[in-house]
């Protein structure tokens, strides 16, 4: 068991704001094991390093003896837009809640210790509620207090509309917590609010308010904005090894030790020593190639990560097979077979139909070290390495 | 079948706003009997003229061949509070709601046809609704249109708190429009913004939009503020016969032909003889007498009415038993049993326990021309006259 201090230590790190950090400590003083509860977006997860400062956070409760409430906000998702308005927000479909809480679990319990993660889904509690209940929770916050919500205010003094239901999306949040009983809730600074309505709600309800923990947004690899898909700028957690390792690499300087702080698990008096070497050295390369190690080995193992350095940083001439080549399962479906474009994607050795399609044209793409034409097919059983360009190679296991 | 004509001008008398009055001559003309909805509180009804100003526009949609859906809005009275804030409104338990219903129907159909009235409840279809629902009926509306309500506007702008949940009574009032697919909406002018809700939500529903008629608050018996039981310048309908005849008549003459317009069942054309005659004669003293009449034998028939001018206007000796007295039918209950304190108010000649108390003390109480002991009791199968002081005489038969 961690002492309390170094407990503390740990629970801090990398955060924002910790509310109240003083009723934490009551409770860390219990010894009981803590419910520590992070809500998530029912919708498809496609997770990047930026998702993952969260789940590290609720990892390190979990050394130290707690349990998580992986909370799948699918009551709301399966609303969709009751304006009507939006075309891009259908309803959610329970087999569409069922897929995407198998591609979460998936992801994160590369991080998670699934033996101490409860996956958790509001719907269990909401379907049930009633309008009775909605309106009593209701009537538990005030429209000038919900107008303080920076999004909401900034609306309302720009004249745009905000729908009645919308006030009532942070009022399910927070009634969340309540009905999982939290003592901790962990989230982006963006959701302070809807943190701090669950001890609102855990209060009227007679409930002791849970301490509210908010992580910061981490940067994308352009170090300026924050980390997002839309923006091209993130590391997924699903990227292929060698591609992980090679934006790990590109980094900005100036990131380097903020990544290490929100993304390694290495303590921090490490860090600091790496820190001292990098200044000693002029740069930070050896601590971003242990950082690259680190992450490509908590997401591929440490075969691939091995092999990593060699698929990323070197170019591989075309039609060379080096050794120690990544190895990619890929699902050949129902069909037991599949076009070498599709293949590519796939394996992760392009981004999308577009760039398979180009370096099919180029005449690029290498299988077991042979140029492969564009109508080429894979079947079920083959194994094969297979070369998209000459800084992507991945053996490939056809299931 | 009155004219299409003729019903406009029935159903336009006494009313402030029709909206839109178009779209109401369109279902008119249709032929099949509209539903006509109205709203009331759950409470303990304890009406007076005031309140029947929208009874009685109810009872000329009847004549005209509609049918009434008198709705009892028990679903927000069973929520009581939501804030907890306030003890002076609990909860109402079923039983209260169908007590409270019970005396509705015992007043209200002294003006309305049973035959073409439908009671009903809002918790039928409320209670099942769902958070779901609930939601989905809270996107239809925003936050800015729902503070254009004139007390949420002026609440907020007072920096008053307002609780997210009276956002959503207004919701569930319309709702109830859906609900009963209404044709038509009556309301006090107070009314309007939730009447309109209505039209808003119909259509959203996908259901063509009712009609909302407005009816104007009465002014009281002090000719200046409205009606009310507080500011006691109010007419009960379940005032005794005596004492309500002689409240018409101290109304105050600019407010007479008002109370003939929104009160009386007569034409307008013959109210516009009673006018001429009443200009003659200097004064509307034959007019008032008519209006007394007519709503006493409203609501007390008409050997009261009869009786009513005798034992309003003039005083009667104590002990002395006049020609022609009011009758009452007093319930003894299970006791089968009544101490003589508790008849005078069963039977309408005293407010109150105090003025009871009051009035025995004084010697004043007349039972068939004998001084009646405070400690009278009376029993089923009695039939007696029952003097209270100089006004108030009845005859009661024990029940």
């Amino acid at each position: 068991m961690a002492s309390l201090e170094d407990a503390l230590a740990l629970i801090r790190r990398g955060t924002e704001e910790i509310i109240q950090e003083s009723e934490l400590v009551e409770r860390l003083k219990s010894g009981r094991p803590l419910r520590i509860k992070a809500g998530f977006d029912p919708t498809a997860p496609d997770l990047h390093l930026g998702h993952t400062v969260l789940i590290n956070k609720l990892r390190q409760f979990q050394e130290l003896g707690h349990e998580v409430l992986f909370l799948i906000g699918d009551f709301t998702g399966m609303i969709g837009d009751p304006t009507g308005k939006s075309v891009t927000r259908p309803p959610l479909s329970r087999d569409d809640v069922m897929r995407n809480a198998a591609s979460y679990k998936e992801q994160v319990f590369k991080i998670l210790d699934p033996e101490k993660t409860q996956v958790v889904f509001n719907s269990e509690w909401m379907d049930k509620l009633g309008a009775v209940e909605m309106i009593r929770l209701a009537g538990q916050y005030t429209v000038a207090r919900m107008l303080e919500r920076d999004d909401f205010s900034k609306r309302f003094k720009g004249e745009q509309p905000i729908a009645i239901h919308e006030f009532l999306y942070p009022l399910v949040q927070g009634y969340d917590s309540v009905a999982l009983k939290a003592d901790v809730e962990l989230g982006g600074t963006d959701q302070k609010f809807n943190l701090l309505m669950g001890r609102t709600l855990q209060k009227s309800y007679g409930q002791p308010p849970q301490t509210c923990i908010t992580l910061p947004i981490l940067e994308g690899l352009d170090g300026v904005q924050k980390m997002s898909k839309s923006l091209g700028n993130y590391i997924g957690v699903n990227d292929a090894p060698g591609e992980m390792y090679r934006k790990v690499l590109s980094v900005p300087d100036q990131l380097v030790w903020r990544y290490f702080e929100l993304l390694s698990f290495l303590p921090l008096s490490d860090i600091g020593e790496l820190k001292a070497k990098a200044e000693e050295a002029g740069h930070p390369i050896e601590a971003k190639k242990l950082l690259a190690m680190e992450l490509v080995t908590r997401f591929h193992g440490e075969a691939a990560a091995e092999a990593a350095p060699r698929s990323a940083g070197n170019q591989i001439k075309l039609g060379d097979i080096p050794e120690n080549v990544p190895e990619v399962d890929v699902d050949t479906g129902e069909a037991g077979e599949l076009p070498i474009g599709t293949v590519l994607r796939m394996a992760g050795l392009v981004k999308n139909g577009a760039a398979a399609r180009d370096v099919l044209a180029r005449g690029a793409v290498f299988v077991d070290g042979e140029k492969c034409a564009a109508d080429h097919v894979l079947r079920r059983g083959d194994v094969v390495v297979i070369q998209a360009g000459k800084k992507q190679i991945a053996k490939a296991i056809f299931k």
